[in-house]
């Protein structure tokens, strides 16, 4: 993600968390404190949104020192430090809560993303998002399903035509739906129609799509239709989505789809648990670090 | 929540999906077509963000026609039709995901906080919520809270002296930190101060404090410190935080405490599910309605 | 394009050319006077921008009233009325110019395009447009390109993966190119290679990608291309780019390429000439049209 | 034009090109890649827009090192290097097309209006620019009008009182137009008045304004014009304004007129062609420098 | 002062007051309850800013009616009302203070300019502002003045060429400086220079300027300087400025200056006493008007 | 006041007055000179917005250099150097005005604090501000209330619930009032109430407030108001508003009042005099200051 678009983003959670001021830190530290935040997974988890955490800090001062101590996607274990930050110490409890918010929310997904993935390994499927994402941090949560090992679905209505249910029922049919679009189809645009049972499916087969989403359908109904696509259109991507979990996804993977989407990924996934503790002192090594105490 | 507060908030959800047009809406339907859309909860649930559902249909065309059919805050069964929204099918799919998206999230909180809320009912606890909130929709998120039954704990770091562990750790003790506020602090704001320690605890006891926050203490810790409070400063509000979930919430409220308060609420509710089916022509009775298909 | 998304264009338009107020408007005109508006053409053209010129007028006054008084595509005679305006003549005068800017240069990027697509009537060729647009306003101009007839290529850098020379450069070769973004490319997105030589052609047939861009190619060139793409990978969507005029689209379209994209189109597009009358008088009808004068 | 202006306008163009990332770049280039654009002359040109070519690359990457190879208002020839740009390869592939895009857009206006200009040396008349400018942009392009050697006209209504045909009809004359503006005209601002005929030029010259407007007027009655004003108030001074090309300037300017306004410069004047090459390695010296390949 | 431009501003200034909330308010009603404001003059003085009162509450709630009681411009009585607002008593009182704020302010400018035009009735001078005005609010403020009988300096560095005391002493003199900016002054311009001493402005007259600004002169020397300026250059506006104050301001405009200027007009006028009185009902008749309490 | 909170409103204000060049400059100074600015008291002031000047100069350039000559909030005589901004003259010519603007107002209000502050020392009160602010200034006028030794009351509607006397007419009186939030009255936030009579303030005492505010009291019944308070809730803070100026303020502080809220220190403190004189040359020392010219 291109950090210019970062800005905006970061300057407003900023705004809405200090806009009058923290007056807690103000009243106790009238005076610059050199001190060090370490940053530390409180459980099992894969990094996401170290570039906002570094944004936020130094948005609120440019010479704040930030130090990733892991890889953005990376795996790490409960105790492990995620980064570090030195400077002034009013900064640094300024900056704590936007942080933290940010970086256990992708993070959380991330992680989510990255135990899906690892559900479906030796598949050929690929675990991909939707557009059921947090207003206004889209580009953020697709990067860090991304990080998790995950694909990126459309990132908008304009990049894939994308024929859904209503659409179907507003149009009569999903032959209608999909000649319909033929005509106005952008040449730079990929073709994507739901269908909801095997008769929709022969339906949309009789056009030519680039992509077939499998919705809501069973187990059983899924292997009969990638037969049928596998028949009449091998070259067509198979999606299934809907009712995805943990439980599931395996077994949906080895039907041999190529594309299984997940909306809890973005719209369900549990904050991860990380703690900000902050020591007195500039750059502190490595050794010296505090076990890591929970910050609320 | 002011309406007016929500015009930016909505418009950047937006700009977001449909900054460069709906390319499949735009090539299916060339004209204008009289749809409704049912909005229609598929799981039990609380309603939050009505309003920014609303917002999102008529920023997109002012003409649209939106009628709640559940107050925010009512919980409702699934099943229930939350909404409808009345007017050009084009505009309907391309809100859509946008509206849920808010709803979804919104209505998970205020869902998650009722749970909560009911879980100590019978007691003299509030649930309240944290500043770990999404970037960016903090005030939404607080609202939600507030509908599903639950308290607001501080909006920003401006509304609240809170002192807490970083502040304590830097600071050289819990004395010195409620000492050094004294001075400056305003005329207009409470203090609290977090302490993790009965030890601590007597500390603050011998400063003056509105509120003193139990954090991450066992159960039989916040007894004692309870104990210890109403006997040395009973007009002291309670405050116990700190890995509260489900399953201990009830005892933590019968320890006598005021407040409860729960990041989860906020940063790890996952959404509920919504659907939200559209059928041609405007206004459609209720005897009408759909039954709720799955909108993915 | 929706109309939520002209607002802020509109604003800055607008605040660029009045955030000091109108002083010869407000010299004149002390009290509110009713008038009308007659757009008109002075030149043969076709009409992209109405929904522009009608957002400068009502975020100025909401109640100015505005009517079309031909389709948006559509193609009109030099003299033939646009559209009309009423209301307070001071709004009339404020918007004049603003509204102008915006109609003349989408009205001539659609009357170009135009020029372009009646050259190639009659081919399997479409015109389509670059991002050589205007910075801040590309989704408008190239809604102009389309309502002229042409196509439109990318609207940004993440909705097609398009290896041009900088990239093959970069990279080693076309093969090397095409064969990195294999591992990531995204399941929803299509993938273009430009090639400027037969040389690079074949490489680039020896890998799959859906569009074959030939760059600056001589006509001869161009059908050799066309012979070998047909031969190896018929499926392929061949595009011609580079230096393509009136004179020679017509000889690039009956090679028999799918597309030919024309950066002039949106970069080079004179302004049509469009006056703006206004008269006294609400609502007047249109046998009192005044004689079309040229407004500067 | 003063540089924190830049910072928006970059910004919205770089958002609407990148607000969902490079996925050529991306896929291509995993790693930074050290590299040098170099910016080249493809025709004979007057260079303006540098100031945005760094700003547009800075605000990528603030490291990105940009060094200007001729001055902005300078002639350079078909070949020269006008810019060069080293850092991260990714970063020059992102920013080329914004860079590109304004750079061939202002260079554009000051390389016709330094073919006006050149073309009425030796009289006294100055080439001046008019508000037909494209929406957003009007700073930027009167800057390269001004180093095309061009002269700036009103920036925006507030600037000068400038009575037109329209503000005249709905006075009901010139006199009474400019008798209307005299009590209510601010001491700072000068006044000027459009006149389509010798009689309207009468009317004007009984009223004091500083300038004065010949609108369309053919040559003959340029001149007659010009006669009665150095007759009646010789310390007027004269503009033509209305169908100035590159045919008629000459003569215009010969009548012994002082302004010759060209609407032109800024609504229909040409993009220059300009290519971006990109070599790898960084700070390359001159003579290494590619052989301009042409970039679309 | 154009409706649209004033939306930014009361957004911001509501945001500022309301983006967490009005907790008072919403505690007390939690329904909608119809009441109406009277706002009403605590002092005499002239009314500027009715227009952001009415923008303030319509931007809260667009079902609020506004009616003026009074012209802008116009000088009231204390005791007089000013303007009423009907709706609901919530909306009221959530947009009271800021609406007071803007009113307060302005028509404490519009007052202070008034008291000045009336010490100078009968002479030729005219009173005018500077540039020393509130930042962000610089239209207003100067709309203002103009309410109160002044007229407008200008509105910003771009609409005046205006030598003063720092510019002469960089480069070296008055002469020095006005032949400087005689060959790059713009056509649509003034040139108006400042001059300390009679030196200075003998200086001044052997060039050509518009308007020369008598800086921090006593009396008998503006006396002096504008004898010389009538024989020398009676075309020539004169302006006396700095330590211009009610007490001297009639003698000074005795001399036959053109224009004094006050930087006190906007940078240190008084805000004026105006109280807001909501009583339930909407739409109250004028009888049943409260008496003016005071709104702190 | 942090830092990043500056950029919106000093990018605001330079717009305004730069928004389209400053012609004077531009025309005097074609080429960089190195200089040196003096900010200077004109009379004897507290300093406040020292950190808005810094942000105003290296906007427009970041490489300016600013040394501040004394401390925020610190007192200084007339003929004193506040501080000094180093950089090319035109960058400091095109930031004086606008520097100055915020400078000499929030030292204004700085000033005028102080006085306040001055006339009660020795008593237990606090002069504290109100929100009476300048709209989007709210958060720098009370920094500077706050640097004039002042409190700061509400910063926002939604930081302390404050019954007013429009809301208790509205309510039916002051114990319905108190009684009303009492329900809803957040935990965060302390309660006041305003009460006009001794009636209205015994009704409050029958309820339980953190702050009760005496409005528009007579010294007399201040007096008796105090002595209520002090016998029957002698830990309420006790404010005194309405009508307090600098003749009165002593005398209410003797009461012995907790906090007298002045709304003329934002709302009509005059600015105060200060000068910007510029010196060729960059890093003058103290001795060559220039002898402090006026600058209007």
């Amino acid at each position: 993600m291109d950090s210019f678009l970062l800005n905006d983003i970061v300057k407003r959670a900023l705004e809405e968390d200090l806009g009058y001021g923290d007056r807690t830190t103000e009243a106790l530290f009238p005076a610059p404190l050199p001190a060090t935040g370490f940053i530390v997974a409180k459980e099992d988890l894969v990094v996401a949104g170290n570039n906002l955490v570094q944004a936020v800090f130094q948005t609120l001062d440019p010479s704040i020192d930030f130090e990733e101590k892991c890889t953005s996607g990376g795996s790490v274990r409960k105790g492990a430090r995620i980064a570090q930050v030195s400077g002034d110490a009013r900064i640094l409890l300024k900056g704590e809560r936007t942080a933290l918010n940010f970086l256990q929310r992708l993070s959380g997904i991330a992680t989510l993303t990255r135990r899906f993935v690892d559900r479906i390994k030796g598949t050929s499927a690929q675990i991909v998002d939707t557009r059921k994402t947090t207003p206004g941090l889209r580009v953020c949560e697709k990067e860090a399903v991304h990080l998790g090992g995950g694909g990126n679905h459309r990132f908008h209505l304009g990049d894939l035509i994308l024929i859904k249910d209503n659409h179907i029922s507003l149009c009569g049919g999903v032959s209608q739906a999909i000649r319909a679009v033929r005509g106005t189809r952008s040449h730079s645009l990929k073709v994507e129609v739901e269908v909801n049972t095997l008769i929709e499916l022969e339906e949309a087969l009789q056009e030519s799509v680039e992509i077939i989403m499998l919705d809501n359908m069973p187990i059983p109904e899924i292997k009969k239709a990638i037969r049928i696509i596998k028949d009449k259109a091998p070259a067509t991507l198979v999606e299934v989505s809907g009712g995805v979990d943990l439980e599931r996804v395996t077994e949906i993977a080895r039907c041999g789809v190529d594309l299984i989407s997940v909306g809890a990924l973005t719209h369900s996934a549990p904050a991860v648990d990380i703690s900000f503790d902050i020591l007195p002192g500039s750059r502190l090594s490595g050794q010296e670090s505090p076990v890591g105490r929970k910050v609320s």
